[in-house]
């Protein structure tokens, strides 16, 4: 160990990520200086990633870097906002500076392509983990929310749904998946695709917006409390990919449902909106899909699945024994 | 562990610290949204305290509420700036739910001092570890820096030094200390006080200045590197406590120059204005002490000590093995 905390943050953590004109002092004093535009809503998160219950110890470091962030910018998209800004505490066993380089490395790729400059950090010795602090900007009064759904309203999602999930099984060994399948499960787990740029887009259209981190069925449980209402998912028209297809199974539906990790955005969108939304939406970006309607009747339902029970389907909670 | 990451979290964080109007949406959803007040500068920092690095195992669930979020407010201190907004990740290896509620009512003790709103966080199960993530405010281009110092400046700390790394080994069993004094050295150990106001009332003076974490030897070559210059310290002027003096006989002198955690500020002050400062000062706020001048020699460099190696005085380094 040749090298201390300051050396190290001085090497590896100094300009990474995106440079940007609002950043007034970065990494290296006591905090950082920025200067947020006039008329904007600042949009703040943080989530820590745990090793052996957020992430396989095999997982490689660009991979951890780029999913440390990934997982912030996902809270972002969902408030619709634009990332701006970063804080990355690591706590560390032992240095290894190649893999400090790696981890570094898939962090800053990231954050380059999101305009995200880090500004500040720091490292500790204890066992691994690691937490982001993610700051970003929205109009005032625009940022999206998990409350404002009512009955009637259609519930969405993008992309496809279940894919980490069964990422994380095939990794463990649970799942056998054919080679190009397991790769592009395992991808979806390791290094989730943030959607910003869908959020910004929402913005304008969706009544309210979440992340799916811990399942559909329980984050779209919490949108449906938020705003005081329920939801009927048509589990026949979950977005499902073809890896999943070919390697679920009969898993397929119910990963869908309850595996975490995915970072899709669920949203829902008043009748009047829909179809102005299905027919502008840029396919380029992510495919949307309506899998449901808000109601009037609490809780979450389910139409067309094979049956499960609620309690099986809560999804992911880091704070529960599994 | 009856209860899953989102309940615990509505329980004890929900409406932590103090309200403040800026909070448009706190705890609850994807990310919180705060309203920054027009001509201020973004002030950003995050400090991660890990069990067995940072605190010992003995300390109080409230103290070590209280020192995550003073670590960070040290910091805010340092840049001269006005505390606002806190995010807080917890990593607790199981949920005990009276460690919880002590470990957030000395945070909101403290948060609600300083009006520091808690607006997120997140509880993730692993070793125990707490981040804290802290914005505040300071008019555009007021805030101090670690640079800016100019040889023939004089060096200037608050309060009293050695006192928390003292407190630590007297917990530890290393040092003996009468009874008053041994609880004075622990509490100071376990419950910095973050100078706030008197970072504040520098803007206008200091020319550079830094927190004390890692110890006075090693956080006033930083602040002396990054401006470009070097700094005398008379040794034989350094403040101590009475408690230190009595406890730490001839080790006072050396724990003030190398232990950390005093959580003071140090910041140089130009020939001119050293008058101004030392006779408007509110003495009822903290001490200030003349403790050196800044040099064009570069390096720490001791009068009046017992000669001390400098590799030796280094400090607290959270990076290096002790």
């Amino acid at each position: 160990m040749s090298r201390g905390e300051f050396e190290l943050i001085e090497r590896y953590f100094t300009g990474l990520g995106a440079r940007r004109p609002d950043v007034v002092l970065g990494v290296g004093d006591d905090a950082a200086l920025l200067r947020p535009p006039p008329g904007c809503e600042l949009v703040a998160t943080t989530d820590t990633l745990v090793s052996g219950r957020h992430f396989l110890a095999s997982i490689p470091p660009q991979s951890l870097g780029h999913r440390s962030l990934a997982v912030n910018l996902s809270d972002i998209a969902a408030m619709g906002a634009e990332p701006a800004w970063a804080l990355l505490s690591l706590t560390l066993p032992a240095v290894d500076e190649g893999w400090l380089a790696e981890f570094a490395a898939g962090f800053a790729a990231l954050a380059s392509a999101h305009a995200v400059a880090l500004i500040g950090g720091n490292l500790s010795r204890g066992p691994l983990a690691i937490t982001v602090q993610l700051l970003g900007l929205a109009p005032a009064g625009a940022a999206l929310r998990r409350y404002g759904a009512r009955p009637g309203d259609s519930v969405f999602v993008t992309g496809t749904l279940g894919d980490a999930a069964a990422g994380l099984l095939v990794e463990r060994g649970e799942l056998a998946a054919a080679g190009a399948d397991a790769a592009s499960l395992i991808e979806r787990y390791r290094r989730p695709t943030p959607r910003i740029a869908a959020g910004q887009l929402l913005r304008a259209t969706a009544s309210a917006c979440i992340d799916i981190s811990d399942g559909l069925y329980a984050d779209v449980g919490k949108l449906a409390a938020a705003s005081g209402c329920g939801v009927l998912l048509d589990v026949a028209r979950l977005p499902l990919s073809a890896a999943l297809l070919a390697a679920g199974g009969q898993r397929a539906q119910r990963l869908a449902l309850a595996g975490g990790d995915d970072y899709e955005l669920c949203f829902t969108v008043r009748p009047e909106r829909v179809a102005a939304l299905v027919s502008s939406w840029p396919a380029a970006l992510c495919a949307v899909s309506c899998i449901g309607t808000a109601t009037a009747e609490r809780g979450v339902a389910l139409a067309n699945g094979t049956a499960a029970d609620g309690a099986a389907l809560q999804g992911y909670d880091h704070f529960r024994s599994h």
